[in-house]
């Protein structure tokens, strides 16, 4: 059973153990995720060379792939990475951006669970939808749906590809495709600020890195940006001053502030 | 005739239907470029691979090319989201960043222009005089010159291509090759800030997205760099606050706040 | 014999003459190592395209080179910027990210420095260390070393390659093979925020752009930093609020600051 204490626990194990994650993600959000992935306390590294895949791989916890502004060569380094993270029995946690506004997104994301080696897919509900083959539209990649839809859909996905789900939404789902947990807390402006769902996705792989149980990193990472965003919105004015404060928040959260502003339930 | 009114209608529009602008954009903007769409309201997506350009491009209401990094790879993306979005009647706005400082910027910007489908340009003063030919070189993309000299410039440039020019500086000016409206307001903060050029140009995106008046688009894009350029600096004590406060005047301010701080004139 | 006087006279030069600033860098600090230089006063270029190399080359004051998310297309821009910057007498600074955590990297950064032409280096310990061989493994970009085994490192590579070396860390250290300084100010959030290594080499590289003296600018460079460093900690409340303030201290930092924050001695 997950709580408010798995989040808790996974956060200091990170600030512990500083887990070096290696991101392969996109140009929007390579800044904002390093910030954030410092100021939880782990040690970003963000490189797509083929040439250094391995070696970079070889010493990190975990590996982030994210397909947020994919091109051919970019998805060639996913499949690469991929590839050498199961190798290497290093955790991987996709974030499928965008997956069911093109083909390529769809697809790319489709590919990269097919050929096996991701734990964790993190994604909004519509992006989830469309790689599980239940919705068929996203409108960009900040939409919000209700959370009995995002359950059906993240229990079918995980089912399928054996893997946990983590959708986030006005109320997270996370799901290893057998037991199913909500996260509530974060704030509105979380989708007025871009590269929300990315720092998700990264804060989750922090969380992987130290951690057996990708399910109880998920449902921690999800709860650790719950909190953040709760910690946050109260010291902001604005999406501008709220980026900001949520970097802070990363840093400075307590173990009071997530069993205040946190609530995990099992569904 | 446009007037604040004008600036306050399409503010109010953005934020009432939320569309989805796609930007094929520099590496250096495409992080604070997207958070000053979502704050103003609008969707943004940022990608730039051929193979799902004409998807992404038909969900959106505008389309964004700037070639601040640009590269041969990406200048075939820019020409080929020109076409798609001409064949799918969706308005295209071109911030020519740089042009004048390297003819391969200089050309590709009007090469884009030659070929057609844009209907707007947002530049700063030296990059529409390299494009109009009426000037020669540009120092950085920072340059600030009087605005009778860009008035003439943005005159010339949008009666060669038939588009709207828009020329930020301390005094905006925007003209269709016939009426030439200036803007004022804005912050002394701006230019010290990266890419606020480049969000100019992406406001101006998502006013052309929800209005079927590109040059009207233009002025009130226009106008609400200048409120919340107005906005922000009262809250700031430098370029980092400024950044940052600027983000969430986007999305506070209100139609008193454009009455007070931005001018509208017909010249 | 350089001092707190070096720093200011170099930063109020800068802020004088604005000079540009060219730089061929990573992805992930483009957008803050931007807002950094405007900051300080300089006038910054991203640009990467062989195509345009030279003429951008030609009219900035300096061209930083910086590893961060290489790519073999890019390592080629990298070689051609420093052959036409050493054509045209302009100063080059690299900045070798995570040499020593690959071999794409340690071995790009020695062939650039091999070929010649750079006239300053700016890393961390380990990546210093990695390249002078005096060290075998970076976790990360953010390590941090006492700064005896970092000098030992600095001299070495500075004797190797006839350049400045200046190491980042707890206290930094400024070598041009014979003389050694140390500069001492800043703060521990400067570990948290990503790109801070990467600014240091920008705002190093901005002092060689109006200095004829290399080992000068880097001593000064790095006193910069130092001081928004300082000025920065005590408005923050953790890494997001601090890497906006520090971007505020680069604009207003006065000469009294410098005296008060920061400390230069040569060793």
């Amino acid at each position: 059973m997950f709580s408010a204490a798995t989040v808790w626990d996974n956060i200091d194990k990170v600030r512990g153990s500083a887990p070096v994650v290696h991101s392969i993600t996109n140009y929007v959000v390579m800044n904002s995720t390093a910030n954030a992935l410092l100021s939880a306390g782990a040690s970003p590294i963000m490189a797509h060379a083929k040439e250094e895949l391995e070696e970079l791989i070889k010493i990190s916890g975990a590996l982030v792939l994210n397909i947020g502004t994919l091109s051919p060569e970019w998805i060639e380094s996913m499949r690469m990475g991929a590839s050498i993270a199961a190798a290497n029995y290093k955790p991987v946690i996709l974030d499928p951006v965008g997956a069911g506004a093109s083909m390529l997104r769809t697809e790319t994301a489709r590919s990269l669970l097919e050929e096996g080696g991701i734990s964790v897919v993190r994604g909004n509900a519509s992006e989830i939808m469309a790689l599980a083959g239940t919705g068929t539209s996203t409108r960009g990649v900040d939409s919000c749906h209700d959370s009995s839809e995002a359950e059906k859909s993240a229990l079918a996905l995980a089912r399928k590809y054996r893997c946990v789900v983590a959708v986030s939404g006005c109320t997270d789902v996370v799901t290893d495709g057998e037991a199913v947990y909500t996260v509530r807390g974060g704030s509105e402006y979380m989708a007025l600020v871009t590269g929300m769902g990315c720092i998700a996705t990264a804060i989750c792989g922090a969380h992987m890195a130290i951690s057996e149980d990708s399910f109880a990193a998920a449902v921690s990472g999800m709860g650790c940006m719950a909190a953040a965003g709760g910690l946050a919105e109260v010291a902001s004015n604005g999406p501008g001053t709220f980026a900001v404060q949520f970097i802070d928040a990363l840093h400075k959260m307590t173990e009071n502030d997530i069993n205040r502003l946190v609530e995990v339930r099992v569904v």
